[in-house]
């Protein structure tokens, strides 16, 4: 891939950096929404939840801009091969961006939800401990995007596995609750739509880090193993 | 929008009309896979379920396809306008279609889990009912699409709200269920996921009729009330 100061209208290396930018703000308050969703279930707290879901016009809302600047970007520069991939990558991955502050809202809603009911003895430790994994599983996919890292971007595709594993450990527990005590039935459905979320919101981080894997390769890295993704990428790459 | 044969390159013609059958194609395909999930669970059929998961590889493939084909045509036709907002629609296209193929996936695993349990009175009415809706809906999204028919578009799109309250009925019986016989939990469970993702398919349907609307209007419509949505696309138009 060509470095972007390298073209002729430094307009046009203007307007690619710009891009940049607003994905990476865009990644930034999704990041925060995750963040302060996990937080108001958690505490229980009510009027964090309700900030979320006023907050994600926001999100929203950078996504109709980056996407409305990149179709302006394809139509003023017509971009050959790799900004040409930097820019189709940019429109999949503000969609995924989009689709995770979706999952954040849903997990506010729990949240609201969960407010009105008796709290566990755990305080919700299971979606506390997924919470941070996905969260860190974002931020470390939005860092291999700015970075274009392959490496990385195969390692934390390959953390979607353990994301995986945790939610149906949470899944597991909660059937076993409501099995035992019918009156935690509520709550617990509660709690597990709210780590169906959180697993979503991995996969979504998961894209990202094949967008990353196809921009810089050139190779589609989608619907395959990890185990070939990583050969992919190669060694010493 | 100008007709595709207007354009002086046959062949750019050509590479377009293809994309535009390869997406039909793979809506039809999509179609099929939903019936083929919501009759496996319906009827506890397991090979036809275990069919249904073997076959989503066709629809992934699909996809990647019809998305280097978008590329293709971008890089080497640089499309003005109107035929690259139809490109960049097909891109987004194909990701609904292909996340809905993985619900319909997910519909199928569920079909499989449920095939051990016994049956319920009703013989899974509620998700023969939900199922055909979304199907339906689907097929008359993906109608809209080939005829670039927005008075069609914004009426499926409106369908999703329909959905959305089935499918919150559903939600609520099944909690009935589960409170007054908790040996029901786990049957209940498989089928609130199955009717999830059919739920989510809806969401995917309207994403597609959206599409439609910014092709044809230039607007995006994205993130906008229905009302709004109606009174972008005009009374007459």
């Amino acid at each position: 891939m060509e470095p972007l100061d390298t073209h002729i209208s430094r307009q046009y290396n203007v307007d690619l950096e710009n891009i940049r930018t607003l994905v990476l703000q865009m990644g930034g308050l999704v990041e925060q929404q995750i963040e302060h969703a996990i937080t108001a279930l958690v505490q229980g707290n009510v009027t964090l939840a309700d900030a979320v879901i006023v907050t994600d016009y926001k999100v929203n809302s950078l996504e109709v801009t980056i996407d409305e600047d990149c179709n302006q970007i394809i139509a003023r520069r017509q971009p050959a091969a790799g900004d040409l991939r930097l820019v189709l990558m940019v429109i999949k991955t503000i969609t995924d961006l989009e689709r995770i502050g979706d999952e954040a809202e849903k997990i506010a809603r729990m949240a609201v939800q969960l407010a009105n009911e008796e709290r566990p003895k755990n305080n919700y430790m299971e979606i506390q401990t997924l919470g941070t994994h996905v969260r860190h599983m974002v931020h470390n996919a939005l860092d291999a995007y700015a970075r274009m890292d392959t490496i990385a971007a195969v390692r934390v595709a390959g953390d979607d596995r353990q994301i995986d594993k945790e939610y149906e450990g949470v899944m597991r527990q909660m059937i076993t609750f409501m099995m035992e005590d019918p009156r935690t039935i509520t709550r617990a459905l509660h709690v597990m739509w709210a780590a169906r979320a959180l697993e979503r919101i991995g996969d979504h981080a998961r894209n990202i880090c094949e967008y990353v894997i196809y921009q810089v390769k050139g190779k589609d890295v989608r619907h395959i193993s990890l185990e070939q993704m990583k050969k992919e990428v190669g060694e010493g790459s």
